[in-house]
C-alpha cells in the first residue's frame, strides 16, 4: 500500500501584533492576532523530508512584523491584500494563501469628558475578523464578526413548532433571546472602504436584533443577514452563526414565590445553533 | 495521631442569574456569579457525616433565586446585605458569611440614535465585583472591577533601576504601558450610593491611567489608588493588581527597516505583577 | 433586491452526559458531550417565522438523553449511527445529519494495586473524538483524536530549508519537537470493532511519533499519517492537524553559562501549524 | 488626606520552561510555569517614582533560567529553596519571598512495550504544585496537587441533612460524588525527598476517595485530609479544596423510560464547593 498525500498547506498561526500609528494629534491603535496557511508543491517536505522548497514559519512570521511598519492606519483587508501579492511574488512554488485576521477593540480613554490622545482600553469581547485568500489569479475578501453577545428581553416568541414524542417545550409568547452573533461576509470588490463597511454591516446587526419581532432565532437570523445584504451593495454573501445561549426562568412557586419574567438562569450548555448563508438574489 | 480540623468552610459557587428589571420606560439588565461560602458549626459533618447541621448547598442557590424577585434595579452590594442578613436569622448554626458577585456589562443597543427599550449588548470584558462579609456583628463591604485592560502609548518610561548580575533589560524613556486593572476597595459606610460610587472609583482609574507620567508600573499603581482614596471618601482602603503585560518592540533591522516604536508583540508570558494596598492616612 | 437562503443547518450544541454501565463486576463510565446539527426543509421557518416543521433543539437534547439508556458500553460510534438512523425515521423534514461527539478519558482508580471497581479519575487531557454524518442514502463513520500532546528530545532536526530575505531561523540537527495530535480519519465499514481499531491507531500514533528520525515537522505528519493507513485496512482516509509548539532554547551566554540543550522556553504563540490528508492509494 | 501604602510586593508570573535532563540511558522532562513574588522596601518607587532600588522582573525571570541549568531531575521545592536562598544572598532590599511552581506531568511514551527514551506524552490535566515562601529567618515549603479530576459511582450518600424553607433537594442513598481534588500541604522538614513524598500523598488521596462509603464531599474532605497526615510524618498540615462537580440523573419518564442511574448530566455551574485544614495534633 502507498499513502497518496491528498491535500496540504502549512503556516503559523496566531502571530500577534500591536501597531501604533502615530498621527500629529493623536495616536491610534491596533491589535491583531494573523494566521497565514500556504498550499503549494511542499509535496518533497513531506513525503522524503526534502526541505529545499520548504520556507520556515519562522520566516513567514517575520515577514508579518516587517510588513507592518509604515502604513498607518491601513485596515486588516489592505494589509492583507499587500501580504498575499508580495508573498505570491516572492515565492513561485506556493499556490494558495489564506491570510484570517482576528483583532482587539482598543478606544481612547475620555478624559475630561474628551478622547485622551494616547490612552486606551479594550472596549469589548468582541472581535473583528477578516480573510483574504486565493490564488495568484483571483482573490476573495471576507470580514466580519465574533462573539457580538446580544440578548433581548422582549419581542421574542416561539411557538407553533413541530412536535415529536421528545418534546416538552412549552410554547412561550415572550422568553429572552440571547444570542452570541457570528459573522462573516464576503465583498464583490476591493475597491471599497472596508472600515466603513464593516462598521455599517455591525450597525445594521445591532440594530436590526434589537428591532426584530422574533418568532424564532432562525427568523432572526434571516432577518439580519437579508438586512446587511440590503444596506450594503459591495456585500455578496453573509454566513451567520447564532448560538442560541437559553435564559430559563427560574420556577420559584415551591416557596411561593412568583417569578414574572424576572429571574433566570442563562444555561452555558446545551445551546441551539443555527447558521445560515445568504446570498444576493 | 489525631488530625485536627482547624478551619472548615462550605457553599455554592458560580451561581448565575439574569434579572431583568421591568421599569415602564425600559428594561434593565443585570447578570451576576455568584459564591456563598458559610462558616460555622460543621465539624459532626466533615468528622463523624452527621449532616443534621448541614443545609444543603443547593439550598443556597435557591435562596439567592428566591431573594432576586421583587427588588428591581438592586446593587449588587445591597442584594448581599440582604442575603447576609437574612441567612444569619434563619441559621444559627452559621457564623461566618462571604458573598461574592461579579458581573458582566449590558448596555442597551442604539438603534436610529437612541438606546433601545429593551435590547442589550455586551459592552466589556470588564467585571464589576463585589463582596459582603462578616459575622452578626460585623459586616464588611468591598466592590471593584477585574479585567479593565488599558494600555499607554507615550508618558511611560522605566529607567534608573537597579542591575543585578542577570539584568539585560535597556532603560526606555518611552514605552507602551500594558495592564489589566483589578482593583478592590473597601466602603466605610453602607449608607451610600453603591452604584455612583463604583462608577466615579472607575472613571478616577481611566483617567488617572491616561495623565499619569509614568516611572513605573509600581508607581502608577500608586498614583491611581491615591486618587480613588482622595476622590471618594467613602473608601477605606484600596487593593490594586496590576499585571505588566509587555509589549516588546519588534527589532527589524535584520531587514534594514526601522521600527521606530512601530510594530510590538504582545507578550502573554511571562507577566510582571505589582500589587499593593492603600489606606486611609 | 431579495436574499436567497442559500444553505441553512440547526440543532444542539454540547449535549454533556455521563454514561454509567453497570456490569456485575464493575462499573464503567463514559463522558460524552454531543453535537446534532441538522439540514432540510427548514426555509419557511427562517423566511416566514412559520415554525410548524420546526422541531426544538430542546426536543434533540431530550432524544439523546433517551436513547443513552440501555446499551452498556455502547461505542460514540455506534450510538451515533441508532441516533442517525432513528431520527431520519421519525424525521421526513430532515436530509442531512451530523451528529459529532468528543469524549473524556475516565480510567478505574488503581488502588492496593488493581482498578477498583467503581471509582475513577481523568486520565488525560487528550479528547476521543467521533462524527456520523450522512443522509437517508449514504453515511459517512469518522474518529479521531484531540489533544493528545507529545514532545520528542532527540531524532529532530530542521535543516536544508528554504531562504528568503526575511529568514532569520538557524538550522538545527537536534531540536525539541513538540505537537498536541488532532487526527480524524474515516472508517470504509460499519462492522468493525470501533474501540479496538480506534485504541491501534493511538498506538501507532504514539509509538511512530516516538520512533521517527524526523526531518520537520511535514516529514513527521506524513509518517505518521501512513502508518495509521498501513496499520489498520478499516481506515479510508486521515486528515492530521500538527501545532508546532516551538521550544526555544534559552541563551545564557551573557552570564557566563552554556545551556546545552537543557533549559528551554514553550512558546505559547505563534505556532507553526501543518496539515495534510493522506489517502488510501 | 495622604494615602498610606500599606503592603506591596511585584515580581514576575507565569516564567515557562522546560527542564531536559540528559541521563546516558535516557532523557527526563519538567515542565513548570513559576512565579516569583518579592516584598522589600520598595516605597520609593512606588510613592516617588525613584527606581534606585528596584530590580526589574526581567532580571528575575533571567535569573530563573540561569538558575535551571547544571541540575538534572531536580524538584520544584528543591529549586525553590536554592533560589530563594541566593535571591536573599544578592539583595538586601527585599525581606520576603514567594515562589510558585505549577508542573505539567509528561511521561515517557510506550513504543513496543517499555518506555521510549527521549520521546514524551503529557499524562493528564493534573498539575503538581509546590510554594516555597519566607524570610532570610524562616522558609515554608508546600507541595500539592491541582486539577485532579475523581468520580464514584458508589459508596456515596447524602442524607439526614438540615432543611431550610428552600429546601427541595431530595434524600439519595446512592448518588454519583463527583470533584476535581485541589490539595496543598506544608512540609515540617526540608530534609526530605521531595519526590516520593509527593506521590505517597497522591496515591493516598486516590486510593482513599476509591475507599471511601462518602456520607457527605465535607466528610469525604476530612477522610482524605486525614489519611494524608496518618500516611505521611513530613507533612505538618494540609488544606484541601473540594469542588462538587454535581452530576444530575436525567428524568426520561417523561418518555415512558427507567433512568435507573444509567445517564447523567455533568453540570458546569453552579458547584458546591467544600474546603477545610487539617493539621496534626
Amino acid at each position: 500500500m502507498v499513502a497518496i498525500l491528498a491535500e496540504s498547506s502549512y503556516g503559523k498561526t496566531d502571530v500577534r501584533l500591536i501597531r501604533v500609528s502615530r498621527f500629529p494629534d493623536r495616536h491610534e491603535l491596533q491589535e491583531w492576532s494573523i494566521n497565514l496557511q500556504a498550499r503549494g508543491n511542499f509535496d518533497e517536505a513531506y513525503i522524503r523530508g526534502d526541505n529545499r522548497q520548504l520556507l520556515p514559519t519562522d520566516s513567514m512570521r517575520n515577514r508579518i512584523y516587517a510588513m507592518a511598519v509604515g502604513h498607518r492606519g491601513e485596515t486588516m483587508e489592505l494589509f492583507g491584500i499587500r501580504l498575499l501579492r508580495q508573498f505570491f511574488s516572492e515565492h513561485p512554488q506556493v499556490t494558495q494563501l489564506t491570510i484570517s485576521f482576528s483583532g482587539a477593540f482598543w478606544e481612547h480613554i475620555e478624559a475630561g469628558g474628551k478622547p485622551h490622545r494616547t490612552a486606551f482600553y479594550k472596549k469589548t469581547g468582541e472581535r473583528r475578523i477578516a480573510r483574504v485568500s486565493g490564488t495568484r489569479h483571483e482573490v476573495l475578501i471576507e470580514a466580519g464578526i465574533e462573539g457580538l453577545a446580544v440578548l433581548k428581553t422582549s419581542d421574542s416568541r416561539f411557538e407553533g413548532f413541530l412536535h415529536d414524542r421528545f418534546t416538552t417545550l412549552t410554547e412561550s409568547g415572550d422568553r429572552i433571546l440571547s444570542t452570541e452573533i457570528g459573522a462573516m461576509w464576503s465583498y464583490l470588490s476591493a475597491e471599497i472602504d472596508f472600515d466603513s463597511s464593516w462598521q455599517r454591516a455591525r450597525l445594521v446587526l445591532l440594530e436590526r436584533f434589537a428591532a426584530h419581532q422574533s418568532a424564532s432565532l432562525q427568523q432572526t437570523l434571516h432577518f439580519l443577514g437579508s438586512a446587511v445584504l440590503e444596506q450594503n451593495d459591495a456585500i455578496g454573501e453573509i454566513s451567520l452563526s447564532l448560538p442560541n445561549r437559553h435564559c430559563l426562568r427560574v420556577d420559584l412557586s415551591a416557596f411561593g414565590l412568583e417569578n414574572d419574567r424576572e429571574v433566570f438562569v442563562p444555561v452555558e450548555a446545551p445551546s441551539g445553533l443555527i447558521e445560515a448563508r445568504l446570498k444576493r438574489g
